[in-house]
This record gives structure tokens, sequence and C-alpha cells, in this order.
């Protein structure tokens, strides 16, 4: 049996990914796998993810040269989760130009965003769309 | 509008939620939570989730006693993933009484278990049950 059949892949086929700088331990991202693009992932030693949006592969970086070098894949108990220890080419993972996508903090009802832009999104994506 | 009219809730009302320690970083787990969960983890300052298995409220820690603190509330890019920076009671996240769900690391296409159970299962949970 293969490492991939022990997964329990949602209803439509995918897992949860959480992308995590394997040095600071910061949560960067967090997107969807199928059987493929975690398969791929692992192949190729970078995050490969699922786009929903899309209905195809994204190689995260493949546009923004943000490529996320893959140093360890995690499984939790229930096999419905999957952390994805990385080096993030770059340093920033968000299509914001942010080194984490999780860069709003709920302050006194109200979210906050607290971190800044370390580059400008349009220089980041020549065609000018948000996400890869 | 409220900052929970923020969230793009998916299909079924819900948004994944990572927990992380708020010291070390480490990612404990990843669990559901619906608007009501949500709104009440920063009412009761601790995290509650929405257990789809058992359609009801799972308030952390309410049988165990590893309840956890909820320290800082993040939102992502897309308003589809939180991440709740916590102070993890009894530093054990997992049914299986380990520190992290995510215990389990490919290793030569075989999930490997590299981190051991920190207490017996069975003296955490009385009624015997594998999850709260």
């Amino acid at each position: 049996m293969s490492w991939l059949d022990e997964i329990n892949w949602n209803a439509d086929g995918l897992v949860p990914a959480i992308a995590q700088d394997h040095r600071s331990g910061r949560v960067l991202m967090m997107a969807w796998m199928n059987r493929e693009s975690l398969a791929l992932s692992v192949q190729e030693n970078r995050a490969i993810y699922w786009s929903r949006s899309r209905g195809k592969l994204w190689r995260k970086g493949e546009e923004s040269g943000h490529v996320q070098k893959l140093h360890e894949l995690r499984l939790d108990c229930d096999a419905d989760a999957v952390v994805l220890m990385v080096e993030q080419i770059g340093a920033i993972a968000c299509h914001t130009g942010r080194e984490s996508c999780f860069y709003r903090i709920l302050n006194d009802g109200v979210w906050k965003t607290v971190e800044p832009v370390l580059k400008d999104p349009h220089s980041i994506y020549q065609a000018g769309h948000s996400h890869e």
C-alpha cells in the first residue's frame, strides 16, 4: 500500500496542507492538495498544491519564483491534514507580497494588518493577476 | 459589520483552524470551526471547535483538561483559514497522548511515528473514546 492510500482524502479528493517555515516555525499559508499534487510535491521536493479556483495543479512559485522547498512532510493522527516544513525561497509566501498569508490579527473586534508588504505584488506577478 | 462576516465560510459554514503553540511555534492540530465556535473561542478565550463527526461544539479540553488558551487569532489573505496561537495546557494536544497531532513524518515512502506518547490516552479520557 502506498503512503498516499493512508490519507483520508475529503469528498473532493483533497487534503488541507499547511506550509510552515522549517526554521522559524512560522505558518506561511494553508492550501489544498489532491493525490497527484502531493505525490509530485514529494517527487519534486517542492510544494505543489491543487488550485480549487482554477481546477489545476499549482506549482507554488512557478510565476513568482517563490518556490517552497520541501524539507519534511507530516501527517496528523486522523490522516486528514498534512504539514509541510518548507524553505520559502524569497521569504515571501503570500500573493500580497508578505512573508505569511496570516498577516491579520483580531484586535478588539477588528482584523488588523500587522505585517508589512515586503515586495509590491505587481512586481511579483508579471501578468497582474492576484494568484499564481 | 462583524469580524465574523469577513470570513469566507465554506459550503458547510466552516473554516479550517490551525492551532499553533504560541511559544514554540509548533503546529499542534488542525480542526474546523463554524461561526458559533469561533465567536465562542474569542469570547471565552479558548479554542472551541466544531466536531464534524459529532455535529456539535467541541470545547477542546472539556474532558481531557487539555484546554487551549487563545493568545492570538490570525486570518489569512483569502479569509478562508485561521491560525490560533495558543497555550496548550498539559502540553498535549493530540488524543493519542502526544504533544502534536502531526507526529508522523514521511520517510522513504513510509509514515514513521517520530514522537513519543507523553500520557496514556486511557488515562486522559475516562470514557475511553478516542476523541473529545
